[in-house]
């Protein structure tokens, strides 16, 4: 995506070679016009899938899921990453390791809000070990359901998250590729 | 907002004088052509308030947010519930009790992404004490902006929320205000 990859350069700061800062209009300040037109790079991407669900996992992925969702006229869920005093009860919960933030937490998923006949988009706003995404699948697939795809925002291509995703099959959707970071530099892979 | 109050009324659930449960819709699946809707009731009300700037809360704020700032053409700023390793440096914190939670969290917002000359609509998805809305003002004053309008999509209007921020001058502008809640009951206020 032509644009995402302009405004990487233009307002992304690579702090480190894996840690790439995209809070000016990603992560925290949020330009909801972008997160429009990447949900119709998904539309368009997975328009075939027959996907009848999206998921996404708190918090960035929910502005660009929610455009997506909008788009794609599909109900979305927002897996919680702790289990809420409200939530419990007969839900799907998986443990995720984050290596960001050097972490645990539970990924949870309402029994309710998934079926056996759903395919289910994934969408999340990076990928680098794949733990996220790996977790989001599992509890998709804990519910007899399948996963028809996974949409990435940005994708860090030097870390082994898409590896492990395309081994269990999955078919990875990324709107921006990044093969290298380094101090004040930025490549992507095509 | 007759859609959104005959969706709480379908959908919603009452389990106490207290909490009403909306997890088919907002908090946890989530229905975006409903949430884009409510961006299309809140631009309406907050047209003519001059704001340049929206604040929202993780998580459940973020899909109403960003359907708002997608229709008025403005940035939103996501604020964090607590300090995340890469937005350390130069930011506003505040110290936010949570009833429902039973906790405090610490409300982050980069000194980058409010000006002092900003007037800041805050978005919520519900108020009840008030505590998340007061914080994420405290954090637009600290910054010398001004806090132009409080959006809210569900006002638990019989606890004090409403009434501390009218105290504070605020205009308080909530879709659905439920004037009562008990097992199986769910009453509005209009």
């Amino acid at each position: 995506m032509r644009e995402l990859k302009e405004r990487i350069l233009k307002d992304g700061r690579a702090l480190s070679e894996t840690v790439l800062k995209v809070d000016s209009f990603l992560n925290h300040q949020v330009d909801a016009k972008l997160m429009y037109n990447m949900g119709t790079y998904f539309k368009e991407y997975f328009k075939n899938h027959g996907i009848t669900r999206i998921l996404t996992i708190e918090s960035s992925g929910i502005a660009p899921t929610a455009m997506t969702a909008l788009q794609m006229e599909l109900p979305m869920v927002t897996l919680k990453k702790q289990q809420s005093k409200i939530l419990n009860g007969e839900v799907y919960q998986t443990t995720v390791h984050s290596f960001t933030k050097v972490m645990d937490y539970e990924l949870t998923l309402s029994k309710k809000y998934i079926n056996a006949d759903d395919k289910v988009l994934i969408i999340d706003d990076f990928l680098a070990n794949g733990e996220a995404a790996l977790g989001a699948a599992r509890l998709v697939e804990e519910a007899g359901a399948t996963v028809a795809g996974i949409g990435i925002v940005i994708e860090k291509s030097f870390q082994v998250g898409r590896g492990k995703l395309e081994e269990k099959g999955y078919d990875v959707y990324s709107l921006a590729r990044i093969g290298k970071l380094g101090e004040n530099l930025i490549e992507f892979l095509d």
